[in-house]
């Protein structure tokens, strides 16, 4: 029994009481929400009409949201939809709204509750879809049942790029993995799925004109084009545009294993196993080499309706280039100084298909060039200065810089990242080329079991933070409504964030007692790529079974230690309730590490991580002794608060692949000793 | 932290250990295995070989299980496939086997592992899956990587039949929960999937000759036929036959609400909500009725080739049949005594239809009749004795009372129900018409969260009696193994089984933080389906979103208490282990409510459980009571005995739709008390 926790989470979470009043969990926050007085009860006696307009997918999307209110409630859902405005719950919408959905669509809406009934108002189908995602958020437990508190919401987002990107890529990722994350993305109002599909590592999308694509250079790992067109209409019955992503020059391993003659070399090539930047690129400087992509994104273009496409860019050394001697006398004909230049001509030609295939070009910052045309989209991910460059020689741009899942910061960190921070100087006009901006999900280190843990929820708080007013940034109620939040997601969408971590902790134990390794993942956390990468030397081969693939980044008591000990420091003599907490926290901790190490007994590929749960043992000590000298009379000896800091740093080097989330604030507790 | 629960992990498992020497985990367990010295390492220099013959099915079963063991292990798999036998995991198989697969089917394989290699030989590529399905059981973790221990195995099941039924009528289960279930059966080699497909309350198979049987009948929920022929695909290349279910001519309320002429009475009908025995009926005297049947199951067996089809007849009480002057006139046409001899007219009318499409007719044992024709198979749920009556009169029969996961039994009690007893008097030629037996999962109180839950590990159990040789009957033994076993089928299968009651406690409470309710949790189980029923009045719209549903039959701990009071009451002043284990349970079950009754207070659902919460309480301090008399100088005062005796009856009683599970060995211990 967790105790601790659980009194940690009584305080902190004190006002998301599903009792009345209304409390508000919504995530993102909407624009403007007033809280009325009462609630709508949810019963199996709500009516529900759809008004004014209809259509297949508005239809489809009402009986979406009674299944997710069915299996969120379990009270069984209205089967027959009517149009009668008389209903209890009336969905009332001007018209379909785009046939192929832009980043102009309108996804404004108007949602009212009152204790008679419920109406959401939208210009579009997908203002709809907005609403009836808050409305899905606001339900709540009652007395016996549920009720939907009596508010008013008008709602529209912030920006009009909203996304995720998934790296199928290096990691393949099922077709159900993907239908999940969009359900996801739909709950915090994400309007772009960005679907990586090639990479060094693997060909993940089939195509006909070119069979050898997948056939050398997938291992057999990769959607169908009936999967691709399955998950585009997945995407758009929920409001989301699928923006593919093709990456060239560079990173196109996968495809030189089958077709050697889009290279300057003539291979033949493999499948990489390795990670990094890789050598090889496309030939830019063979007509044929363009006949070839003109043909594949022509018929690529059959599957992705979306105006926009992602062509990469990045990551192209040139290597191969400057040792070929035909590549090198043709950037003298060119007058090209150097292979940037060379990518550059790359870039205009691939600019151009795109555009006779009706598509507007996306590339990462490594594109931008003097010679770029300024109807190329430039995504940011290396600075946010290539942003603001980007939009000031009137390019359209998405940040992605600081959004970068895989570097496991914390949903705090990605949360205050805003693509137009206060104070910047950009003109209004610049301003509205910001389209939004993408969390990025790469590959390297994830599998279709620890993926979905890895991407939410953090990925709610920069949903939040391109949707929301740009004011939206309590950092402690953003976290206060991230834990709902999290919730909500595992169980409308079904992904396994939340229950990944113990069915991983179960195999790595081999027993289904895993309370005390449950406390240890509580208080640590993976590490970020580059630590991994280069302490594990990770492949595409590489087993992903240790304890750094089942902890979570970000897990919940790493705030509320923060929170817990900024309100102790305040006052350690008097905030007895900080320091009760804190010291349970502290104990649990300690309690846990021998079973923690016997358990490691008959676990090898656990026992890897006894290192880090033995300096658990000892940081929670040191955690308690340092309540007991800030709080009580007792006085530090000479020399405690010197090796105490240096355990900390200790604690804070790199071993077993996972780090601590609490070393900060414990590294504060022990600094106010006096 | 949990720490009496893995104190409890670490006595009762200890023999479960992952190190070397080889421990046998095995389930179910082989009817010959020799253990060997050393072991095979997993590694990804692993060659494979399948030699002499192979197919697709032999190809895919060997991807599948290379896919299984990178999932298991995290080391990526061979992507070649050879067929020299010089490979170091050789597949060689004599022939494909049937081509629809029989209940004569050879599932008889060896399996020979040592330091230098693995060989998998069998006569049928389904014999070939068992093999590799315990070549797959046997891998464990050895230091930092993943060892096949050395074992010779000669292995061949003891029943034909080893079943598992879902009931997808009364409540829908989606195509990825069979897909997910069917892994599972595989894993414990179950061989045919019993797919209850109709019911009073929903008609889930589409009929393109009949489309008002789902359009009227379904909600909206059903299997199109390319599902139903995806999963049939699906079971087969796992070696597993799917019989399907369309019961008749009772059970049949959503056949008559879009044909309402297959009954005696007029109608109109609707679907039915409630549970329980329905009035209505198919109208046996009609010969359109005949018609109709005919037609329906000529289209069903272009879908199911599998020569058994199971056609109910449960529970058809007559009623429609008495009360229409027709039926009666007919009755008495034929000299039919009562509505049984009707029902058995309908049965060799249908046996007839059935053998028309190549089929061999399976019944509930209702239809077991003097009249009835000897190949007709009987499936016993109501009595042994009724299969004990089929054989003896020639028929073939199959067992499934005992079997019922709804009725809430332990692992222990269905692995003790064997369907050839020791000393039963049948001649061997009567003991071969006893086909086997099938779990049976009916559907009135699962839904798809839930449903795994319900059916595994325990199911193991059933799959092991039906497999394994008689004399395996070592209970504590098969608890051992099924605590590894449940593990297994949730890594290999994507089971349900053991995260759904994390979801669901979350969900419930409406926090992360379960730790407390997890304990509680560990000490209650779902009632049986009667006292639900009877408690509730469940019907088919009944919300599955209280405890009850959250919680699993049979949790690891019920057995671990038997066990360890059993131990302590052997030599209660002496065993020290088993009292300190003891004491560590009873503290950490009334240590958890105090934060599950705060919790409660802002979860009315869970609310509903506080009288349990409250007696769990009481009950954990008698159990510590009890441990200090029994083991201490101390004793008890006059009325102590008679006052917690009678604690224990109350708690006996039905309350909140959940049981405790340690009554028994409680009142044990309090007895024991002097």
């Amino acid at each position: 029994m967790n105790r601790a926790l659980v009194l940690t989470a009584t305080l902190l979470m004190s006002s998301v009481s599903f009792a009345q009043p209304f409390t508000n969990t919504l995530m993102p926050q909407p624009s403007h929400l007033t809280a009325g007085a009462g609630a709508f009860p949810w019963t199996t006696s709500v009516t529900v009409g759809v008004t004014h307009f209809s259509d297949q997918r508005l239809n489809d999307a009402v009986e979406h949201l009674l299944e997710q209110l069915e299996r969120k409630t379990g009270v069984p859902r209205q089967r027959s939809i009517m149009t009668s405005s008389a209903s209890s719950l009336v969905i009332d919408v001007d018209g379909a709204g785009e046939t192929v959905q832009s980043i102009d669509e309108d996804e404004s809406y108007t949602l009212s509750v009152s204790a008679s009934g419920v109406k959401v108002h939208a210009a579009t189908v997908v203002g709809a879809m907005r609403g009836m995602t808050t409305l899905l958020q606001l339900v709540q437990v009652s007395g016996n049942g549920f009720v939907v508190p009596a508010v008013e919401v008008q709602d529209s987002p912030r920006f009009r790029w909203r996304g995720l990107m998934i790296d199928a890529g290096r990691h393949f990722e099922p077709v159900d993995v993907i239908k999940r994350n969009l359900d996801a993305m739909a709950d915090v109002k994400l309007n772009v799925f960005h679907w990586h599909l090639t990479e060094d590592q693997g060909f993940r999308i089939e195509s006909k004109l070119y069979p050898k694509l997948t056939g050398s250079g997938s291992d057999g790992l990769y959607y169908t084009q009936d999967d691709a067109r399955e998950i585009v209409a997945y995407a758009r019955a929920r409001g989301i545009r699928v923006v593919p992503e093709f990456d060239m020059p560079g990173h196109t391993r996968s495809w030189l294993v089958g077709y050697p003659e889009l290279s300057s070399d003539p291979g033949p090539y493999t499948l990489r196993r390795e990670f990094g930047v890789e050598a090889v690129a496309m030939d830019p400087t063979k007509e044929s080499t363009y006949q070839f992509i003109d043909a594949f994104l022509g018929e690529m273009a059959t599957i992705f309706p979306d105006p926009y496409l992602h062509l990469g860019g990045d990551e192209t050394p040139g290597t191969q280039w400057k040792n070929n001697a035909r590549v090198v006398e043709f950037m003298k004909a060119h007058h090209f100084k150097n292979t940037e230049e060379l990518q550059t001509y790359f870039s205009q030609r691939v600019l151009e298909i795109a555009k006779k295939h009706g598509k507007h070009m996306v590339g990462w910052d490594e594109i931008l060039n003097p010679a770029l045309p300024t109807d190329a989209i430039i995504h940011s991910w290396r600075g946010a200065k290539s942003l603001s460059d980007a939009v000031q020689r009137g390019n359209q741009g998405i940040l992605s810089k600081g959004y970068y899942l895989d570097h496991i910061d914390s949903a705090e960190d990605y949360y205050l990242v805003d693509p137009l921070p206060a104070g910047n100087t950009l003109t209004p006009e610049q301003s509205k080329l910001i389209l939004g901006g993408e969390a990025c999900m790469w590959g390297e280190h994830v599998n279709e079991l620890s993926i979905d843990s890895r991407i939410w929820p953090r990925t709610a708080a920069v949903a939040e933070r391109l949707w929301s007013p740009a004011n939206v940034r309590d950092v402690d109620d953003m976290y206060r409504r991230l834990a709902v939040e999290s919730l909500r997601i595992e169980a409308v969408a079904g992904t396994t964030h939340l229950s990944h971590e113990g069915a991983a902790l179960r195999e790595l134990a081999g027993t289904e007692d895993i309370a005390a390794l449950r406390t240890f993942a509580s208080a640590i956390q993976p590490v970020p790529f580059g630590e991994r990468y280069h302490q594990q030397h990770t492949s595409a081969l590489t087993p992903m079974n240790n304890l750094v693939d089942a902890v979570r980044p970000d897990p919940a008591l790493r705030h509320q230690v923060n929170v817990l000990v900024r309100e102790l420091l305040k006052s350690p003599k008097t905030n007895a309730e900080a320091r009760t907490q804190l010291s349970h926290i502290f104990a649990t901790w300690a309690a846990a590490v021998p079973t923690v190490e016997a358990q490691m007994n008959n676990a090898p590929l656990l026992a890897t991580a006894r290192p880090r749960a033995q300096q658990l043992a000892a940081l929670a000590r040191t955690g308690q002794q340092a309540l007991d000298y800030l709080t009580g009379s007792k006085k530090a000896p000479a020399g405690w608060k010197q090796s105490k800091l240096a355990e900390i740093e200790e604690a804070k080097k790199p071993q077993s692949i996972v780090r601590f989330t609490f070393l900060d604030p414990l590294r504060d507790l022990v600094n106010a000793v006096q």
